[in-house]
C-alpha cells in the first residue's frame, strides 16, 4: 500500500541538493568573509548595543518560520510530518540560495562580501516568499518540485524588490505588498499553471481531524505572538519602531475578534470553523505591515485589523470555492485569503494613510502631530523627501499592480516548469501522504495511542 | 448525535462581539493616540532603549498566556480546540475591554490618552484575571459566558487594585495578591452561584488522556520557563529586578521537586499525578509574586517554592474533594490548589519578609545589607518610605483579606449573572464537546491517527 | 495488567529526593547570598544593562532544555509524559545539584557564595550534560537510577570542565568537548556497565508512531531555532558573539540540508528516516561550538556543518547497529551519533582552525585580519597569550582525550553503581510505559481522539 514509487526522482532530490550545497560551500570559500573586527572598545560595546537590539527579534521571526509556520501546516493529518520538514528543507535552502543571490547582485562589485545578522535577516525574508508561495499546492507538490520554486522564486523575489522598493520607493516596512502580496499571487499563478484546467477531486485524507486542527492552531498562536517583532525589525529605532509594534498588536487583536465574528455569524449552527480561525487571526498582521510604522492613530490599526479578518474569512467562505468552481484554482491552505486579500487592503490603506497624513500635517493638526510638521511625516514614511504625498500614495498603488502583475506572470512560468517530465507529477492517489516521503509504519497498524494494546503489541510484534 | 441547539444563543456570541467591536473603534477613535514623537535623536535613542528593556519580556508574558495557559487547559481531550480558543478569545477581549477602562478611569481627565506598550501590558494583567478565574468553569460555560465574566471581572479587578495597591499601599510585583488570589477567589464565587447546590457528577468526556496530559504538560512547561519574566517585568531595573528573576527561578525549581516528592507520597504505588504536576511545578511561580523583589536570602525563595507546592498538592488531593463534597462547589482546573493556597501562602510570606527585613537593618547585620540602611530596605518595598515595616506587614495582611473578601462578593454576584435566562446554561451532556463549538468532524468517524485506514477513507468516502 | 511493583523503591525516589531538598534548604541558608545592592545609580543602570544582554539567551536556553530536548525524547509512543517528566525533574535536581557544588568548589573559601544569573547558568551547563548522558539509557532506567546518575555526573563534569578548561585551557566555549562530547562516553559507558553483556530485544513500544515522531521533530526544531543562544550565551560581547551567533546559524544551516541528502540517499526507496532528521539537523551546533567565536571563514562553519550532519546520519545507518551487535552497546536515543562524532569532529576542527589562523596572521593576511595581528586571534581564543598556536593546537587534542577517557572511566562506574540491589532494575517488559510511572487510564480503555465515543464512554462509567 505504501506505494512502488519510480527510482529516478527518488534520486533526484538528494543529488540536487548536494550538488547545491557544494557549489554553496564554494561559494562562500571564495565570496563571503565577516565583518573586520571593529578595534577600539567603544566600537565592541556599540557592536554589543546593536546585537542586542536586533538578536531578540531574529529570534522571535526564527521561531515564527521554523515551530509556528511548520506547525499552522499540519493540519493534513496524515501529512504532519512532511509539511513540517519540507517547511523546515525549503527555509534552509531558500536562505542560502537568497544569500548566494544578494551576494551576487548588491555586493559583487565590492570584492568579499561581509556577512552579518542583517544580511542573514534580508535571506530569511526572501525564503518566507517561498514558505508562502507553497502554502497553494501543500500536499500535492513533491520535494523536488518545491526546490524547483524556490530556486525560481528567490530571485523573481530580489527583482520585484528592486523593482518597487528602490526603484517606485513605496514604503512597506512590515512587507504587505513586497512578501505578502507578492508570495501570494506567485503561488496561485503556479498552483494553476501545475495543474491546469483539470479539477483537482476532494481527496479523502485531506480533510483535518481535530487533532491535526489543535496543533494547527498552536502554529497559528505562535505566528500571533511573535508577528509584532517580524513586522518591526527593520524599522527605524524609537519612536517608529514602538509604533509599528503597538499597531501590530492592535491590528492582530481586533482580527482575531473579528474572525470569531465573522466566522459564526456565516455558521447556520453558529459554529466556528478552524480554518477561519488558523488564518483570520492573523490577517491583520498581514494588513498592518504597509502602515504599521507611519503616523496613524490607534484606531486606524484596529479597524484594518477587523476589515482584513473580514475579508480573510469571507474570501474562505466564499471566494475559494468560487476561484476553485471557475478557474479551476487550488489553493490548499488558502493563500489568497491570509495573504492576498488581506495585503491588498493593508496596500489601499497605507495609499489612504498617506494622502490623509498629509492633509492633517498641513491643516489645523500642524503643530499637533510634530514639532517639525511635513519632515516628521516624511520621517515616518521612511524614505526622505523626495515624494509628494500624492505621489508616493500614487507609487504604493503602482507597486502593488507591479506586485501583482509581475509575481503572477512569473508564477505561471514556474508551475509551466514543474510540469517538466523529469519532475514526476505524483499520482492522485498518493498526495497527502507522509509515508511517500517517511520511512514510518504504516498507520493503519501503528500502535496508535488510541490503539488497543494487544493488537498493537502483537501487530509489531509480527513485523519484528 | 453532534446536538440541536437553541438558535438565539448561537447568535448572541458573534452579535454581542461585533457591538463591542464597533464601540471600541468608536471609543478608540474619540480617545486614544500614540506617544508625541520625540523630538530630539538623544531622545529615540532612549526611547529604543525603554522599548528593548521591556519588549523581549513582554513577548514572554504572551507565549506565556496564548501558548503556555492555551496549551495546559487542553487536558480535556475532546475540548482541546474550545479550550485553546477560547483561552484567546478573551484574552483579546478582556485585553482590549481594559484598555477601554483604563483610559475611562485613569486618563480621561487628561484629554486624549497616549498608547504605549506599558498600557498595553497592563491591560494584559487585567485580562490574566479572566483567564485564570473562567479555570473554574472550563468546559461547562458557553462562550457568551465567559465574556459576560471577563466583562464583569475586568472592572472588578481594576477597582481592587486601586483599592489594594494604590490606597492600601501593599507591595505585590508578581501579582500574588492582586492578581492570583483575586482571580482565584472570584472564580470559585462564580463557579459556585452558577451551579448553586447541584452537585455535577463526573463526566465521561472530563478524563484526561496521555495525550491531552502530555499537551497540558508541554503548556505547563512554557509557563515555567518564562514565569520569571511575568514577575520582573514590572520591577525596577538593575538589582530588584535581577533579584526577582532569580527568586522566581529558584522557587519554580524547587516546586518541582517537592511537587514529585509530595505527589509520588500520596500514592500508594508512588506513581506520579498528571495534574499535580501540571500545577504543582508553577506553585512557587504563584507564590513568589509578593516577595520576588525584596531583599530575601535565596533560601527563603527555596522554602517558599517548596511550601507553596505541598499546598498544590495537598490541596487536590483532600482539599478539592471536600470542597466539591460539603460545598458542591465546582473547580474545573483546580484554580483553587494552583492560585488560591499559593498566593495566601506568598502573601503571609510577604508579611513575614517585611518583618524580618525590618528588624535585620535596625539589628546586627545593619552595615552588611546595605550601605544606607532602612532607606535601601525600603527602596527594595518598592513604594518609598510611608510606612514603617510593622505597618507595611499590616497593610500586606490587609490587602489579602480585602482581595478575598471582595473578589468572592464580585464572583457570587457575576455567578448569578450567568443564570439569567438569555445565557442558557449547557445542558450537561453537551459539556466538554468541541463539536459544539467547531465544525469538526465527528471524532467518532474521524480518520485519528490511531484508526484504520480503510475505514477511515470509506467513512470520509461516505460523508463526501 | 499495570504491573505490580515493589513497595520499596516506589517510597525511594520521593524520599531521596525530600531529603535532597532538605539538605538544599541548610545549605542555601548557610552558604548562599545574593550580590550586594549597587550603592550608585550608574551602577544601577549598569546591571541593568547587563541583564538585558543576558537574560533573554538565558531564556532561549531554558526553553531548549525544557521543552524543546523534552519534546525531542517523546519520540516513544507510549512513554512521552514520563521522558518530559524526568528530563524536567532531572533539570531542576541537577542544577540545584550544581549549584550546592559550585558553591562549595569555587566559593568556599569566600565565605557567602552570591547568587546572579551567571551561577544558574553555569550549574545549568552542569545539567546539560546529565540530560545527555540519560539518553542512552530512556525509556529502560528508573527515576532513581537517573537520579543516581545526576549525583555521579555533576561533580565529575565540574572535575573534567576543570582539568581540560582551567588546567589545560582548551578554547571551547559552546561546550563542544566539555559538554558534548564529556556527556556522550559518560552515558555510553553508564549504558554499557549497566546492561553489561546482554544484548536487548526489540521491545515492541519502542518503536515511534508518525504522530510521536512529529511532536518530536518539533522538539528538534526548537532546539534548533534557539541552539544560537546556547552557543553565544558565554562569549566576549561584541564582535565575538556576533560571530558565533552567525557561525552557529550557518552550521546548523548546512546540516539540515546535508541530512536530507544523506538520509535520502542511504535509503533505497529515496525516504527520510525521521530519526535521522530530529538528529541531523541539530549536528552542526554540536560540532560549532568549539571555534564559534574563533576568526574562521564563514566556509568553514557550512563544511563542519555539511561534515557533522554526514557523520550523524552515517553513525545512526552503520555505527549504532555495529556496536550493538559487537559491543552489546544499548544507545537508546542515538547520543553517540548527535553528540559524540560531531563533538570530536568539532574538536578537531578547532584544532585545524587555530593552526591555520596563526599561520595566517604571521603571513600574507597579517594586515587583513586585524589591525593588531596576533593579539587579535589570541583575543578570538579567549584565554589570553599563553600559548603558542601549536601548543594550543595541542590542548585541544589533549582535552578531546582527557574528555573521552575521563568520561568512559567514570561512566563505567556509575553505569556499576546502577545495578546495586536497592535500584531494581526494570524488568524488559515494563519498559517503556507511562503508566509505570503515571497514575494513566490504563491506554487500551482509554479515550483516544481515533476511539469511538460510545465505547470509550461506557468503559468509563464502568471504571467509575
Amino acid at each position: 500500500m505504501a506505494a512502488a514509487p519510480p527510482t529516478r526522482p527518488r534520486r533526484l532530490l538528494p543529488l540536487c541538493l548536494g550538488l547545491f550545497q557544494g557549489a554553496l560551500l564554494l561559494f562562500f570559500a571564495l565570496f563571503f568573509t565577516y565583518d573586520k573586527p571593529s578595534a577600539q572598545a567603544g566600537d565592541a560595546s556599540l557592536v554589543a548595543n546593536q546585537l542586542y537590539s536586533i538578536f531578540p527579534l531574529f529570534q522571535d521571526i526564527q521561531v515564527m518560520l521554523v515551530v509556528g509556520l511548520g506547525l499552522l501546516l499540519t493540519f493534513l493529518p496524515r501529512y504532519g510530518l512532511s509539511a513540517l520538514t519540507h517547511n523546515f528543507l525549503l527555509l534552509n535552502f531558500s536562505m542560502q540560495w537568497a544569500l548566494v543571490i544578494q551576494g551576487l547582485l548588491h555586493h559583487f562589485h565590492h570584492g568579499q562580501v561581509h556577512l552579518d545578522l542583517r544580511n542573514l535577516l534580508t535571506a530569511e525574508f526572501a525564503a518566507v516568499t517561498v514558505l508562502i508561495s507553497v502554502g497553494a499546492v501543500l500536499g500535492r507538490a513533491s520535494p523536488c518540485q518545491l526546490l524547483v520554486v524556490a530556486a525560481c522564486e528567490v530571485p523573481i523575489y530580489f527583482a520585484s524588490e528592486w523593482a518597487i522598493v528602490t526603484r517606485l520607493g513605496i514604503l512597506d516596512v512590515g512587507g504587505t505588498i513586497t512578501i505578502h502580496v507578492f508570495s501570494c499571487y506567485f503561488g496561485l499563478g503556479m498552483s494553476k499553471a501545475l495543474f491546469g484546467a483539470v479539477r483537482q477531486p476532494v481527496h479523502p485524507k485531506e480533510t483535518p481531524t481535530p487533532s491535526s486542527d489543535l496543533l494547527s492552531l498552536v502554529g497559528t498562536l505562535i505566528l500571533w505572538v511573535f508577528w509584532p517583532s517580524f513586522v518591526a525589525v527593520l524599522c527605524q529605532p524609537g519612536d517608529a519602531q514602538h509604533r509599528a509594534i503597538l499597531n501590530t498588536l492592535l491590528a492582530m487583536s481586533a482580527s482575531t475578534l473579528t474572525t470569531v465574528v465573522a466566522s459564526s455569524l456565516l455558521d447556520k449552527d453558529g459554529k466556528l470553523s478552524p480554518s477561519h480561525l488558523q488564518n483570520g487571526s492573523l490577517a491583520g498582521g498581514v494588513a498592518i505591515g504597509a502602515v504599521a510604522d507611519m503616523a496613524v492613530p490607534p484606531v486606524a490599526a484596529l479597524a484594518l485589523g477587523s476589515l482584513s479578518a473580514m475579508a480573510c474569512v469571507l474570501g474562505f467562505r466564499f471566494l475559494t470555492p468560487l476561484l476553485a468552481r471557475k478557474l479551476m484554482l487550488q489553493d490548499q491552505c488558502g493563500i489568497h485569503n491570509l495573504h492576498g486579500l488581506p495585503g491588498i487592503l493593508g496596500a489601499v490603506a497605507s495609499t489612504v494613510a498617506i494622502l490623509v497624513a498629509s492633509k492633517d500635517t498641513s491643516g489645523s493638526r500642524f503643530s499637533q502631530v510634530s514639532p517639525a510638521g511635513g519632515n516628521v511625516s516624511e520621517a515616518a514614511w521612511g524614505l526622505g523627501g523626495d515624494h509628494s504625498a500624492g505621489g508616493q500614495a500614487l507609487c504604493q498603488a503602482a507597486g502593488l499592480a507591479v506586485a501583482i502583475g509581475g509575481s503572477l506572470v512569473a508564477g505561471l512560468l514556474t508551475g509551466a516548469a514543474l510540469r517538466l517530465p523529469c519532475l514526476a507529477q505524483l499520482p492522485e492517489r498518493l498526495c497527502f501522504d507522509d509515508s511517500l516521503y517517511f520511512k514510518i509504519q504504516d498507520q493503519a497498524k501503528s500502535l496508535g495511542l488510541g490503539g488497543t494494546d494487544e493488537e498493537g503489541a502483537l501487530a509489531l510484534k509480527e513485523q519484528v
